[in-house]
């Protein structure tokens, strides 16, 4: 077992696996190609199934090499869960489903260590965010539900219900055409720029809020 | 009364208040489906009565518990102000009223100590903002005057009155469509340009100087 | 003289200026305002006037007081400018230049101590930005000639000379609509996504590093 | 040469240059004008000419000066290569690379030492986004080759394969449009807004880690 481990970190497997990664991943690309995707449709999928079925034998000598442990590790899991996934995904059941066979790609991201630790430190700026998130939440909830019971009889395609309120006022947060729906809700609404102007103000003070939390969690570090 | 305050503070009522307040909230974004609000308004309204009674017996126990010392926490009077709203917006006086009840939703920012701190340090920075936010509205007051006078006449639905500009300009400081605005006030006045030019640089110039006042607030603790 | 200089810097005469700013701000925003506008145009000029003369006799009365010293400063210098600004609008000259007489409220900014130091930080982080900015026009102009080269002669509304084209860049630098832009040029010029992505991250990650050396500076001091 | 090397380092030679490339900027300028270019650009062509000229015996003469020392310096490198690629475009080979020219104006960098420093501080904050950059790249294409699968077919403008979709999700993370990419979308997929409120999400999260590693690493010096 020592020796399997071993080979499995060694530089050469590493490479090999590396290789085969930026390859599918290549093919993949290639595959969405509108000349391929109806000349050699079955050829890239036969190919895509070996690929796959490399990935599956390196998943499974990784657990055989290390047992238990493997789980201990939080990239390992992070390989299992989408190394699992895509095996779904490429399985015939759903052909919809195919299309996530290309998350068997974030497997570089723990092959590659500057790739981990990148990602490893973007995780953890989420917990110093969450909590101005979970604001964010309810504070779009709120404004949904407002929002819902005075635009939504005259505006159903922005504002018919709490849900489609939320995605338009998120659209509101990102600033992307939030004067357009004020526009259409002022003219049944003339009072209305009062709540779009609250809104946009709470929103993106919020946001920045949000950003400063990451900007201090990491300057504290 | 020591008991009372005891019974306010122990983990099985908490709990059941801030279960409460969920149920409440998803109540109310249920209210706003479409064949629910047509099919069971009237029950609805019962039963959200039903929950602003429950959420006004707890604001009386607590000012019944502490007496004076309630209206002494800020946190106090911010439940007691969105209670009391909601309350007047649960009457039946004023149908648009009614969109306002879900204010009582945000009783739950005082009942999860990780949120009062997070909407504490929110309200913190504002402050340390509101004197460059003085400067962002004389700003855009000077401009909107200059504004009106320049093209108010040749284009009365974005610059009619004072008031419509500083709301258009309050849009081209947000970047969203200014563009557009630019481009048709410059098919009447060609130099226009260079109003818009100029605002943009100091409209985007003074804001990021407030959010850097935002960090920089931040950082110093 | 002292007499005079005290009497100047006495609270009731700094407030009585103060609201004199105030009314004069207010009665130019209600200027704006179309039925005011039609009926009582020479009213508001004639009382306009009025303020204008207030504002000229404290001016007089600050340099009288002050003599030489008075242009040391530089609020007072900026004072200076404003109202002489201010009473050529005022004058009948130009009726398109009476707009600008509003430029005669920013004199609160001198008159408010704490705006005073917030306007000061804002023009001390100036220097800080010239040199990033500078690097900013190179970058805009550069890519103006380069455009007005390959897409002016299709384009002119958009890249027509070298100053058209500079306005289309800055709007494409706000990000506001540059997707649009993109695709019109690209009917005529499959391979200009290549000059617009690279102008949008050359000039994004420039606006960034602008961005940084203002909040560094900051930190800094 | 040491007295050549003491010429070209002189203030009046600088000088001539800076005075040199200014003109050159500004003759490339105005030859974007309709008016010129129809009537006077051969003149322009001439003229120019004679300024590469110049640029050429400047470059010839400092490398002659230093010999192989001279390309030990990286300003001095990217003098070289943009006066070649501005040589290279003047001649008459190709008329589309004409527009290249105007590349021989960003000598004027190294020939000011405080916008050597910015550009160079603007270099030096390349590597520290780099590995955060890498990670957007695999995000977006994972995420393209996913779009290309699931609406590629009903929407082939937008994700016909998988360079569109990643020049498309490029736009959506300039938060430009991205609100009528996905109404367009959600016309044929009604899940669509899933998956972009997680791009969306996903994307501003990264790229604001991207910009806090800025923030970092300037501080950190
Ligand atoms: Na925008
Ligand atoms: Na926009």
């Amino acid at each position: 077992i020592l020796r399997l481990r071993n080979f499995i970190n060694s530089r050469p497997f590493q490479y090999a696996i590396l290789i085969l990664i930026f390859a599918n991943a290549a093919l993949l690309g290639l595959e969405t190609m509108p000349h391929i995707k109806e000349n050699h449709l079955a050829l890239f999928l036969t190919i895509d199934r070996g690929f796959l079925v490399v990935f599956l034998i390196e998943l499974a000598l990784r657990i055989y090499a290390w047992r238990k442990r493997f789980f201990r590790d939080g990239w390992n899991v992070f390989d299992f869960i989408i190394i699992l996934i895509s095996a779904l995904a490429t399985s015939n059941l759903f052909a919809a489903l195919r299309a996530f066979r290309v998350l068997r790609v974030l497997h570089v991201v723990t092959m590659i260590p500057r790739m981990r630790t990148v990602v490893r430190s973007l995780i953890d700026s989420i917990p110093g965010i969450l909590s101005v998130g979970v604001i964010v939440v309810l504070i779009v909830y709120v404004f949904a539900v407002i929002a819902s019971n005075l635009y939504g009889a005259a505006h159903p395609v922005l504002f018919g219900d709490v849900f489609v309120s939320m995605y338009t006022l998120f659209q509101v947060m990102t600033l992307e055409g939030w004067a357009e729906i004020a526009n259409t809700v002022a003219r049944t609404h003339p009072n209305s720029w009062i709540f779009f102007i609250t809104f946009v103000l709470i929103g993106t003070f919020t946001m920045l809020n949000l950003f400063v939390a990451i900007v201090v969690r990491v300057v504290e570090e």
